[in-house]
């Protein structure tokens, strides 16, 4: 449903982004069928194809050509998918949930193989594209994503961390592909550089605000909205804003660091978690999602007044709403 | 002392491999020293360098640049550690011997991501790449490497599987990655069409020939040569070549079946490897390999007469003659 209402907003991009998806699976196609169902699972699973929508919608600032936009779109999303599947691969809270073993290391395997020829798909399709600022920036886009990932692995249950910390590692984790879909439509399409400038920064602070809202709704959403239980990031040692606004407070310090260690039955957990989401951190995590969303609406001044900026506008004001 | 002998084989290319073994190093430095750590070992753990060897080589019988040259043989030689690296990733064997289960996740987590970070900055060098078909050759080689990983899983203790069904997996296991090497490699020196065209060729039966021996050397070799058990291969379900000879026989079939399966004891499989250590199929297989190397000694022929040439015969030679 909320799915549903979001792909509302951007009605005039619809034919193109069934053009898209029709693309996106035709790029699963290979001559593994073990290969393929895992990847289509993943595809049809779906998703709200956040970075297509930005690198069509930038693309609009200068000469809009689906076909070009078909070789960015694809490649983006599926780099995106192959870092979920990587995610997912050895999930730690899978294993503690003491799956069978043997079957999880298959699926590990099949997961993290799936992810590699998604990112060789993705390189592919970006041969396409002669445009060799595009290649420069996804290259490094995507050596700062995985740096990111090994980072989040060494801040894991690093109690002193700092907002620093938190803020570079979610930049990393979602904040530059964002950021990279719209420089890279805007640029392909030749949008002129200082139009540019501002998308790849409006897509900054919108992928910052998301991941802040996301790692919020871990702590306030539903498991049923989340698909997972409540409280999960911190279950598994990741520090998210919340934490770090709670953690100088003495009375929370010390639960924090035992649910971590997993040391809390699943009572206490529930208790912490049910302190935290009616705690002052949410409040405070929130409002910094919103201060980056508006400067995200401040980046679309500077833009040119074409259809896209009015949608633009409205799946940032769509973000800072989301509920789940 | 092995290593060192091939070496040797190419010492006009001493300074230049020295140059791409620094450019290597520098292209693992990261931000994290975690990531640092995990790919530093796997570079120093060492190599025959071999892509960055056929390289260096094919790129002679064109116009030859080392400063060209590095940001094709660096890629290509990360692409092999990356992809080492997930083969490593939730090893069977290791698993088998009942590690420690968390350390080893979080082992098979950083093996995970330090092969993304390598694949990425792979594709990072090769944007200093301007020409186009050097980067198609590249990205479909990739992901015909990442099929015929999948491949390999989905093939894994299939005892109806025939010899074609082998050396498919084995072009996608060694023998694309070497031929993209000495196809790359010419097509960026400006050689000519044809000569790219026998390079790419010789690459590949060298390839062939070098897999087949790493599959034979999987019974012959001893475990200290090896560095793992002989028979590692069949242990985890792996059919290479001297297995496929033998499974017609119904002396072998059901030993087979058996030792894939884990149904049989540490003598017996030893029994096992020594029956097959001495049987024809050793022979045959040894055979095959020699006659994919004269293929590719064949394919030096229609080369131009440059001291590059000489090596490659070597290095094709020395690969017939290895002991492990």
């Amino acid at each position: 449903m909320e799915k549903l209402k979001f792909k509302m907003l951007y009605s005039d991009l619809k034919s193109d982004l069934v053009a898209i998806e029709k693309e996106l699976k035709y790029a699963l196609d290979s001559r593994s069928p073990l290969l393929e169902e895992a990847s289509l699972h993943l595809l049809l699973a779906g998703g709200k194809r956040i970075r297509p929508v930005f690198v069509l919608l930038a693309a609009k600032f200068g000469h809009y050509s689906l076909e070009q936009m078909k070789n960015i779109a694809v490649p983006l999303e599926l780099i995106h998918m192959a870092s979920l599947v990587h995610d997912d691969v050895i999930d730690d809270a899978n294993v503690r949930r003491g799956r069978e073993t043997v079957k999880a290391q298959w699926n590990n395997r099949v997961a993290m193989y799936t992810g590699d020829f998604m990112f060789a798909r993705a390189l592919e399709y970006m041969t396409k594209i002669s445009n060799q600022k595009a290649h420069e920036v996804l290259a490094k886009c995507m050596l700062d994503i995985c740096v990111g990932e090994i980072i989040q692995i060494e801040d894991k249950k690093r109690i002193d961390q700092n907002f620093r910390d938190y803020l570079r590692r979610i930049k990393r984790k979602t904040a530059l592909l964002i950021s990279t879909s719209c420089q890279i439509g805007a640029v392909v399409a030749g949008a002129d550089s200082k139009t540019v400038h501002h998308l790849k920064k409006f897509g900054y602070f919108v992928g910052m605000s998301f991941q802040i809202t996301d790692d919020l709704l871990d702590f306030t959403a539903t498991e049923k909205q989340l698909g997972k239980p409540a409280g999960s990031d911190l279950l598994q040692g990741n520090i998210t804003l919340p934490i770090l606004c709670l953690k100088e407070d003495p009375s929370y310090l010390r639960d924090i660091i035992n649910v971590m260690e997993g040391e809390m039955n699943p009572k206490e957990v529930k208790n912490l978690i049910d302190r935290i989401r009616q705690s002052e951190a949410i409040t405070h995590a929130k409002q910094i999602s919103n201060l980056y969303l508006e400067k995200a609406l401040q980046e679309l001044e500077y833009l040119p007044d074409v259809p896209a900026k009015a949608s633009l506008t409205e799946i940032a004001l769509y973000i800072g709403k989301r509920k789940f």
